[in-house]
């Protein structure tokens, strides 16, 4: 996607060890219009799929799923991180590691909002290596539901986790994929469709 | 806001302590199409005002504000619970005490965000105690930044909250207030425009 694309260069920031902030605009700000504009695009990936609900995790997915949600007319459920005394009744529930927090979340969904009624498409912020993304799979497939795909706003496509959750048959489509990125320069390099990964090529190579 | 109410007292559950549970519409599964009325009503509320930032604390008040911020046309912001390692430069940090978490989280905005050219915004899913939005409040002024109101989804009327904010002069807009309920009967009393409080009534008798 393009407009998002453009975003990235323009106020995403380069940092050592594989990390891009996007805190200008996507999970710090946030830039409604261009979530937005990420619902539309994702309702035109997802045309006639019969999605009825949208599951996120906290925090960072959630204004981008509310705001695409829009677009499908469907309800959001978000993951919560570590048990909270309101959530009553029984939750399913996952662990995930994250790499960004350097810590193991409890993540858990009532089982009241997700159930084998449900075709779910999962929306998040991020994907990197996948972590938080199989903790929701694991989530949906416990409670029976369907995943219908996956709408993810930015890969970093030089990790690992869009090509392990790909080979399961789950359909990702993300936004912005960041094929290799320089925290020396700021540059990034952008995958495109019926563009091999680096991580292909270098299997292949 | 009737629609709000009609909401609560279908599908809210009272439990004991003062627990109001709307994890089924509000916290936890999201009706993002409610949020879009919620978000009309506080531009109606708030016409003339000139709101140039939504600030809200994650998790549950994020999906809120971003559909509510549609209707400003401005970007949200979200506090963060915790420091991120991501979260890079100076922040604006405070202390916010969580009686539903039992526990004190250090919260935290970039002052790349927020700073004296901002007309802010609060929006929230809960007023009780006030805690929370004591808190966000702290960040905004140490920003130099303006409050230019607080936006409520539910306020618990017969907590103190709102009473000590709005003493301080800052405008709260709650398109809810729940004067009274009980876990017993499952009863819920919301309280209307013009209408003293159950407080203001303890002090007057």
């Amino acid at each position: 996607m393009k407009l998002l694309e453009q975003r990235i260069r323009s106020q995403g920031i380069v940092k050592p060890g594989g990390v891009l902030k996007v805190d200008a605009f996507l999970n710090h700000q946030m830039d409604v219009a261009l979530f937005d504009e990420m619902g539309a695009e994702w309702k035109r990936l997802f045309a006639g799929v019969p999605i009825n609900k949208i599951l996120t995790i906290e925090a960072s997915g959630i204004g981008i799923a509310c705001v695409a949600a829009q677009h499908f007319g469907v309800p959001v459920v978000f993951a919560k991180k570590a048990k909270s005394v309101n959530i009553d009744g029984e939750v399913w529930a996952t662990k995930i590691e994250s790499f960004t927090h350097k810590r193991v979340y409890d993540v858990i969904v009532s089982k009241k909002y997700l159930g084998p009624q449900d075709h779910v498409l999962i929306i998040d912020d991020f994907l990197a290596n996948g972590c938080a993304l199989e903790g929701l799979l694991r989530i949906v497939r416990a409670a029976g539901a369907v995943v219908e795909g996956v709408g993810i706003a930015v890969e970093k496509g030089f990790q690992r986790g869009g090509e392990l959750i790909r080979a399961q048959g789950v359909r990702v489509e993300s936004l912005a994929i960041v094929e290799h990125m320089d925290a020396q320069t700021g540059e990034i390099e952008f995958r495109h469709a019926g563009q091999e990964s680096v991580l292909e090529a270098s299997v292949h190579a």
